[in-house]
């Protein structure tokens, strides 16, 4: 693993979007985006990810220069069209839609419908929470999670964020509806490790620690069985039908094709209503009280969502952003 | 276990209600919520519930009388005070007033503090799909659930609601952070059975599917392990910032004395944007392609959030509502 400062991974990615067509400014928004998610710590979705983004873009999948275009709007509410632009520019406008019209009428609503994937779900709960706004926002992707009680993958792996300003260090959780990735199964597998635990059934239908064999069946487990098998179906029915855009059913199980997706961007300004302390001092107050939970293993004290963000952050800061030496050698190669 | 009509049971509480203080009309419409608890099948929040919530109104825990005073607002975005009122009252009041909003805004939001146990979470979505808007809310509860990595109980077993509507049948999730409540708990454990996958850790701290271990050690897993463990936190912290109201570690962890607790209610109207297809429709394709999925076991199809409901109620509306005999006895003596 090799370190490089965030600035040169910045100006590298951003130099290989101006190659494929993206203007100036947006091939640095761009670039930013990865660059930051890699600083986060979310090494799946940065700098590893950017060669198949890259991908998406030659074989026609991301339209680099599309940027999304309002369809409709009441109100606090607004439906989008991402026109099938890169998914972190197309998300990153729609949070900061639904920021602005937040301020306007205390909360706001964005859906956007045929989009790509917005990489870190979490970006666009940072983005909000560090506005000083609650945000929550979902995705659709395709099919790739078996629902409890079946064994074909028809529901989406859709994150959930939710994030809430706080005065010592937001609060941002980015969930997933399966308890594991498949990137986080490969990893453990050739790391040669159990997962902590059952994680998915083998192919014999039991439930099982071994990545290997979750991989080999296709069934890794909804976060806590019935209960993330019914949030991803909700989570689908609410981005589809609020933006009129695909369903997880309508996208191709194919991570380079899995273009025109569907998304939902929540801002709630807090601060709209001036009658009391701000919110994100009583977030740290509320931190404070799991700070103080008795840890099960001393050298492991509770943490809150975002908590070892913010170390890897400062960590990653200091010492450049880990790459692997084979993504980058592709990366400066194109 | 008797049946007896849903009239007769909605007469019988709202009686019992009068002698406690309810004027006529509230008296009525807070019985109709217990019964329709039980009428949907969710037996722990409906009739078996009724004795409990007497008690929090003798004990003065909860207001009869009192309802939810608004305290500021600013668009979309309202702070209500319930008052320590009837829980159930005042949730179906502030989620009627976010669907109010959200009929002007596009979608509303109102967050209610100093309010009591709301009963069944599901009442308030099912309130909101069926006048074709979707719904979504939250509650924080007492501390009852130790977060990932610790072993006391410093977070709220809060539940989060998110309903669709549908046009053939609404879709309703109501889902608490614990994998099993306490009461799920004890009901495997007298029936002398195991749980279907782990719930908790026994004494020594081992994941374990034995209802007695988690019983005793008070360590039942939430949801998604380290998942449901950050979202808890962030559905508490949003809850108490949003009505500057109680967060779960200000509440007294004794369920009779559970009181003050703070609730978010958000609606959102599809039908503001009339640029498309009703949302109700898109709802039912989707659900079929759920229903579409091969099960792991023939004689059990995939179902969604809410499915069991309507099989439940219509089979609950014909029988009567399944009454345990010594609850019953106790209610008719009140």
């Amino acid at each position: 693993m090799n370190r490089i400062a965030f600035d040169e991974v910045h100006r590298t990615l951003a130099g290989v979007l101006r190659k494929l067509g993206f203007s100036a400014d947006r091939a640095q928004e761009s670039a930013r985006l990865f660059a930051e998610t890699t600083r986060d710590g979310v090494y799946t979705h940065g700098i590893n990810r950017f060669p198949r983004f890259v991908a998406t873009i030659q074989n026609g999948s991301v339209d680099p220069e599309a940027t999304p275009q309002r369809v409709s709007g009441f109100g606090a509410l607004e439906r989008w069209d991402g026109r099938r632009g890169p998914g972190n520019l197309n998300a990153w406008a729609s949070m900061e839609r639904a920021m602005e019209l937040s301020r306007a009428h205390g909360l706001g609503c964005v859906s956007l419908r045929n989009t790509n994937h917005w990489m870190r779900g979490g970006t666009y709960g940072w983005q909000a929470a560090e506005a000083g706004l609650i945000g929550i926002c979902f995705t659709n992707t395709m099919p790739n999670l078996p629902p409890w009680g079946g064994i074909e993958p028809v529901l989406g792996n859709n994150p959930l964020i939710f994030a809430v300003p706080r005065a010592s260090g937001q609060v941002v959780l980015d969930m997933a509806m399966s308890q594991f990735s498949y990137g986080t199964l490969e990893s453990y597998r050739k790391r040669g490790q159990m997962l902590p635990v059952d994680g998915g059934f083998d192919l014999e239908g039991n439930l099982t620690r071994d990545p290997g064999s979750i991989e080999q069946s296709q069934r890794p487990l909804p976060v806590g069985y019935w209960k993330g098998s019914g949030l991803s179906m909700v989570l689908d029915i609410v981005a589809a039908t609020l933006s009129l855009g695909n369903a997880t059913h309508q996208l191709p199980a194919d991570p380079l094709f899995e273009t025109g997706i569907s998304q939902v961007f929540l801002a709630i300004n807090p601060a709209a209503l001036s009658d009391g302390p701000q919110a994100a001092d009583l977030a740290d107050e509320i931190v404070a009280s799991v700070h103080n939970c008795r840890p099960a293993d001393t050298s492991k004290p509770v943490r809150y969502p975002g908590e070892q963000t913010l170390r890897t952050r400062q960590e990653n800061e200091k010492l450049g952003l880990p790459v692997e030496p084979a993504v980058w050698a592709q990366i400066l190669a194109m």
